[in-house]
């Protein structure tokens, strides 16, 4: 498609990370490289490596450090989303229902190390040690978060364990991403921890909303029912905010310990939070992160990509 | 136990990476953590360890760094062991019944990125991007050839196959071991390279015994049934020895090409590559790959270290 609008920088950047990923994805080894390829190329919102190019424009990253950045970021959002299909088995994932679906857990174990290669790899281009060691740092909190997570004997029924396990699985990677942007950067040590900030605030408001449209969303736009993760048995903060209303609501409780729970039941209690305020309630919990890490951005020089980057943090609540 | 007997400079060595790896994996997060704990401290042959440690006191590495390497590359080699048993369904390693049996495979994954990012902090803390970067390109090549061998559509059928599929899945570590010691030391590239090679031909070995051993061990040493290999459909050096003297057995010929042999016919070749002389020709492969891991040795200086580190290469043919 030929276009006159002259390409924005985050355009002309993100064209580079998307060479680069389809690059180093390749697709000379094997069936499933060629299907990890597809998955890699069907996109997804790409805001992790967004967020990365973004804050290293405004700051002054060099160029090509910040692309291998954001290229090794959004492989690591990849391999955790394949792993994490095994996991939590919601399958339908940017709109391609064929990976683990397609693949057995041996191969969908492989294609998510594989995709953890190819991040190590591109993160070690950057040659900067502290990127290097925040990036494995990042990864551990994930995988320990996710560790803590399926080894609970009981589900998260309050908003200390909800918000911390949101930070590991979801916010964690965002902050790595400006966090490490700013270490690609000539900049000092506060502005670092600030962009850290900022992506751990826009990273916990994405995760927030993530949840808050399981329950909102059509069953057509989530490729799943409406409440599943409720009727996985993962409580989140509509489900919480429902909770201190109805501490006692049998369901919920039943879901909390672990028990079986009949489908009219759950149907039931969906429908209640769907409707008593609580998916409301955390949005504007999602809004209040997004507008705390506005203020965090106002420390930075006003510049086009700064108005670029509060958009897309923007973006998060839709 | 209370010894007289003064440690080795690698018992004393040996001792720190243990530790090192104990308060790594740690046993806060969960059950799974605790398994995982339990599959390190089983220990195993350690020789990955152990060779990248006697080749950095030999060169002269700082203990800390070589310390770190020699522990990163065994929880590599620990993070492959978990996910492997997932692709390739043998299931007793180190003694242990216990894990993949008890786990599913969604927490195989699991304790196995765990077990990767446990090996990425201690690679980063070697400080060295030399290293890093030998440590990621030897993951890649390791799950690369891995997923060559899963999406095969016929079995291995010559020794090329054989030989570049077992670099990667084996020697290609024992490669890492030592060449990246080398690069914590105060010499030059030819060494490294040297040492590469020295760690390579030993790494070929290895694998060529385990894969003697799964024909000529009794199946109570090999937690499995003896020719387990060849029943899963996988071809190793004994049997392409055997190919080469009989290239029609229709047993074989049925393997390389996917399809059912039943039980009997099984046992039969199996019997007849255990007789005519193929795993004694395999061994004299293996030996032969030690003799020129050792002549690679002779550059070294002549050091207590030097004879420990032969003594290791030597015990691999055992």
């Amino acid at each position: 498609m030929i276009t006159t609008k002259a390409p924005s920088t985050l355009q002309e950047h993100f064209r580079q990370v998307e060479s680069l990923i389809r690059l180093e994805v390749g697709g000379e080894y094997s069936d499933l490289a060629v299907d990890l390829h597809r998955l890699v190329s069907a996109g997804g919102k790409r805001i992790r490596p967004k967020m990365a190019i973004l804050t290293g424009n405004i700051l002054g990253a060099e160029n090509d450090r910040l692309i291998h950045l954001a290229a090794a970021v959004e492989m690591l959002h990849t391999a955790i989303l394949v792993h994490d299909n095994l996991v939590d088995s919601a399958l339908l994932r940017r709109g391609l229902k064929i990976l683990n679906a397609k693949w057995s857990p041996a191969a969908a174990t492989l294609a998510g190390d594989y995709a953890f290669t190819i991040a190590a790899k591109l993160i070690a281009y950057t040659d900067s040690m502290a990127v290097i060691n925040l990036f494995s740092e990042t990864m551990s909190t994930m995988i320990s978060g996710e560790m803590t997570q399926i080894s609970r004997k009981q589900g998260i029924d309050n908003l200390k364990d909800y918000f911390n396990w949101i930070h590991s699985k979801t916010a964690s990677m965002f902050a790595l991403s400006t966090s490490a942007a700013a270490m690609l950067s000539p900049v000092g040590e506060e502005t670092v921890s600030r962009m850290q900030e900022f992506g751990h605030l826009i990273g916990m408001a994405f995760q927030i909303m993530a949840d808050v449209r399981d329950f909102t969303a059509h069953q057509f736009t989530l490729g799943k029912p409406v409440g599943n993760d409720l009727r996985q048995g993962t409580i989140t903060l509509p489900a919480l905010y429902y909770l201190d209303t109805h501490p006692e609501h049998p369901t919920l409780q039943a879901i909390i310990h672990k028990k079986n729970v009949n489908k009219g039941k759950l149907d039931e209690l969906i429908n209640a939070i769907r409707s008593n305020g609580s998916t409301q309630k955390a949005v504007h919990t999602a809004r209040e992160y997004i507008q705390e890490g506005l203020a965090v951005l106002d420390y930075l020089p006003d510049m086009p990509q700064r108005r670029e980057l509060e958009d897309l943090a923007k973006s998060v609540i839709g």
